[in-house]
């Protein structure tokens, strides 16, 4: 593994709980759920990407089942949101931050992770980025979106270009602890400024919008 | 485990029988599938449950696929409810029943088989609850429903109920089979009960009901 | 196994291929997603059916993951699709062509490698049957239709009968390559056959067309 155990562990958490708050309220804003659907929706957004990682890999049980910790963070994260929702709603894009901070961090130890099982190049930057959209998925499908991994071009490729600056430099040789936080840190700057200024690749001509992305809905809703 | 093996396959297989039922009469009356699609939602309600359950565990291939007897009754489940759809809708509210019986068997079979493959109480708990809702989840995506354990406050939590009550008097030294039916039954009960009087958590104010679960339609389609 | 390895590793990609340009097309012309989206949708219905089927064996990692040649492929299909989308449409239906190659290829390849990791013949059957349906209903659920194998009467049923051509001469001693080719084939006969001339089985009296398939689409989103 390109990182000490502790590090990945610890970013490992924080991405839990950043997608565990974002989960959670996307449930209590966009959908309106009731507090076991807003913790439901919470954990399974926030342990959504480990587990795919972990059943890809062959690791099972899965670690995010498996461990305790990964339990009770999404669980509270869960529970801290629908506390706080109206607190966290007013700050600017709560929803859209918190998704891009569990983007940024499963990216990063997604890849170590597959990195240290013996996974090929290729296949670690793949893993990465599964692990990074992952949650988010099962949490648009859920509430019957289109998953943002489809509809937005800056998504994919932010987690993609994270995997890749800790997979490549440690196939290199050059591999350490700073790569994880130069990798997470290059993937939320990508994903923010394609969020803030509403990057999105051409669509074909005479097509309309995706219908669930309504003007003025993207970046509370991404 | 806390059960004779026997008990703990005749009670998955009757879940087994009760979500393909389920699956499948919702098929008929809610999306008007013909014969092939009745059945084949009928064994994915069926059997979905089990598989998440056993890939969680690690217990590959799942027992409900490499065993016969659970894909006999749940196509067998999913034919009989095709044939029957209009004697059993005579019945009160058949499908929420099904679902119910369903939840409340998968729960305990699903913690038992959880603590007898040596998880712990949380997880063996977590693990009943994820067996007994994962069906249900599975039927409501490929129908294209808000998931009822995310709109439905009485629903992972029953499971939750049904599968510590197996769970924790196992752990305390007290377990027995017993406590299979007592679980099973206290979250069958909560579970109707929560149905019956339609008891749903207070959503946030000002906000609308989910928009598949209008008036009127919550007994026919949880 | 019933077949060469490398009869059924070109069979599999020529599925992969298939899938790949099916789902990648479907985001184009149905969804109207951008590159990545369309490459995203794309791998996802390549890749999907193989993974659920070497999930369900236990043969974990996935080959379709761990194995170069199917993520180049399927990639390389997402993207010659993107490219070539407009060429693409104006032959004769290319999408529900594509998916329906993908289909009958796959139900053979993974009823082969069901026998070769010693599956029964129902399994068998029934695992050739899920590779075949699994990265098209994945693709149905992303972009939120009601999935091809709940609402088209001729789609699980010839990749079962695809599934069994490979299944049961082998069991019965008679297997060999040319079983292969037939199963293929009869599957994909009786699907085309079945788009052609929109051979539904009859819905129960009284109901409306399931509401994603209004007439003269049938075609194009199949």
């Amino acid at each position: 593994m390109t990182t000490a155990s502790g590090t990945a562990l610890a970013l490992d958490l924080a991405g839990t709980f950043a997608f565990a708050l974002n989960g959670a309220l996307t449930a209590v804003r966009a959908v309106r759920l009731d507090i076991v659907g807003v913790v439901v929706l919470g954990m399974i957004t926030a342990l959504g990407g480990g587990i795919l990682r972990d059943v890809l890999l062959g690791a099972l049980p899965p670690a995010t089942f498996s461990d305790w910790r990964y339990l009770v963070v999404a669980g509270g994260g869960g529970l801290v949101a629908f506390v706080l929702a109206r607190q966290l709603e007013r700050l600017a894009m709560p929803i859209t931050v918190f998704d891009a901070l569990g983007l940024s961090l499963f990216a990063v130890t997604g890849a170590g992770k597959a990195l240290a099982l013996g996974a090929g190049v290729g296949q670690s930057i793949l893993l990465g980025t599964i692990t990074a959209v992952g949650g988010g998925t099962l949490r648009d499908v859920l509430v019957r979106r289109v998953p943002t991994v489809l509809s937005s071009e800056l998504y994919a490729i932010p987690a993609a270009v994270g995997a890749a600056l800790v997979v490549v430099p440690a196939r290199l040789g050059v591999g350490g602890p700073v790569w994880v936080f130069v990798g997470a840190g290059v993937c939320l700057a990508i994903r923010l400024v394609g969020v803030r200024f509403r990057i999105d690749a051409p669509h074909p001509p005479g097509s309309a919008a995706p219908e669930d992305r309504p003007p003025g809905q993207t970046l509370g809703q991404d």
